[in-house]
């Protein structure tokens, strides 16, 4: 029966022809899938181009996530680096790496998480690749069209340091996750942290209503920490923020750990990842305009802090502290 | 000591660093890693797009490849894909999916590879993404530009069905490494047969020059048979391909293989795979223009048969009894 079929047994022919048949037509300015490459029509004036991977048993576990997940949430991270550009995220395509037992079924649920991720953002899935493979690994590379995109190099001294949204709640929905407590007996603020572990949301409409005001930015996917030093180092600045300034998930509030104790909010704000809220820069006499504009497109801003010459400190202590718990693939042992 | 040093040494970010800082400095027009997403001008009039993965233990084993081989045979494959659109290739983006114990010189090698093949054709490597995984594996993701890409669909009754180059060649290759006789004893046929599976030629220059008469076009990589079905689909053409006419390599003359037999040319041609070649179709009247066109280019165009409705036979027998015999991923068991 269906629900048991391996991608085995319908060969990566049967198998491409059946992802093919999932994906709606494309746009009249587009050839799709099928052909040797996607053909589509000029993008610009200023193109924008990124790629993401993300693998099974380092970056999701099937224990605790479906395939629609996976789907998802490999397009909401490569949309958020478009967001964070100040870009539209416009065509994708798709690596998928299958081991041959793989279910048919988590491949399906795999396109159809992508292509319900690409309707939300306004992505066409114009083609891919199907691989064997010794595990899931599902990669999609992202163009997007931009007039003016905003860079990281773009800070400057005095900016006001500014996030979306919350941060934290992420990978307290790893940390609930990994729990498996059952979801049917879960506090309400319990599933939304799951949901933004499992269905990321990137700051699409957020990084193009701020692409005017903003003079640098970058998305928040390895802890605000890491990020922050990511894009301190385009400019080569320190930075002081406040961490009371810090917007903490309101969701973490009652999350308790595997050892029943509270969670520290603010530790996992700074250190957590996988929030792809946008971290920006901009002048002070900008921040209420940005922060309307923000308020437009459905998200918060906070200004955290300020860009500064000299160190880089969060409170009293230093950015590197927290920057070592944030996420690393790789991780230096 | 370097040669001896692993990636979790070093950890993503030193890694993405080593790697950043091996690649020249991109275009003008061009904002190149380091940011979210790559900044590009605007290409067109017609954007093509693609992207292709290698996994290690399937598509190449580095018992008898070398770091260099798989980054610069991932970049090849992509590029095909373009030159078979009629396009030159322009820009890439590549995911490297790593075990924790990879050597760091394999890496060194893979981004080496990528680089010589990218320098080769034209192409700028402008980002890209590093992940802990399973197994080695490399994707490309390849953007290029085009005025009238030659689509597949082009195809017409009674056009000319010809290929460039000569085939079966990447397929004695393989066989040639899997039975690791010496390398310093072999004949030299023989190591052009191995160059020819590990350091393949996309046809790039072929495609442009061929791109204002051909009609349809495809690039043969899963094996002669399996693409002409690929190209006849489109369609839903026959064709009648002449055996003889078909162009095999001739350094498969004396390769013989595990048990010491002769190698049957003819079906390494058909169902080998990974020479990518051209496999184009062209009005009859074009086929001496074309064959000039392709001579400039550096490459010889044979004419194999000819479209027609109905059966699909190569000779006396039925294409699909030799595209079974193509290769095919996940191939059904």
């Amino acid at each position: 029966v269906a629900f048991e079929q391996r991608v085995s047994a319908l060969g990566e022919r049967a198998l491409i022809e059946r992802i093919r048949a999932s994906i709606p037509p494309g746009s009249p300015d587009e050839v799709g899938a099928g052909d040797d490459a996607a053909v589509l029509d000029a993008l610009g004036p200023r193109v924008l181009y990124t790629i993401d991977t993300l693998v099974e048993g380092v970056d999701f576990d099937l224990a605790y996530c479906s395939g629609e997940d996976v789907g998802w949430k490999t397009t909401a991270v490569n949309a958020s680096d478009i967001a964070a550009m100040g870009g539209t995220p416009r065509y994708a395509l798709a690596s998928l790496c299958l081991p041959p037992d793989t279910e048919t079924r988590l491949v399906d649920g795999v396109v159809h998480g992508m292509l319900e991720a690409a309707n939300r953002w306004g992505i066409a899935l114009v083609g891919g690749d199907v691989s064997e493979g010794p595990a899931l690994v599902v990669t999609i590379a992202l163009l997007g069209a931009a007039t003016a995109p905003v860079l990281r190099s773009g800070l400057r001294e005095a900016h006001a340091l500014c996030v979306t949204g919350s941060l934290g709640g992420a990978a307290g929905g790893l940390m609930s996750l990994r729990a498996r407590r059952d979801p049917s007996a879960l506090p309400a603020a319990e599933r939304r942290l799951r949901a933004r572990q499992l269905r990321p949301h990137a700051r699409v409409e957020a990084g193009l209503a701020l692409a005017a005001t903003a003079a640098a930015m970058i998305d928040v996917s390895d802890g605000l920490a890491v990020d922050l030093v990511n894009l301190l180092d385009a400019s080569g600045l320190g930075c002081d923020i406040d961490p009371g300034a810090v917007p903490v998930d309101a969701d973490l509030g009652d999350l308790r750990d595997q050892d029943g104790d509270p969670v520290d909010p603010l530790a996992l704000a700074l250190t957590g990842g996988e929030d792809f809220e946008l971290l920006l820069a901009l002048d002070e006499a900008d921040f209420e305009a940005a922060a309307d504009a923000a308020e437009g497109a459905g998200v918060t801003l906070t200004r955290i802090g300020v860009a500064r010459p000299g160190t880089r400190m969060i409170g009293e202590r230093a950015v590197e502290d927290y920057r070592r718990l944030g996420w690393e693939h790789l991780r230096p042992t």
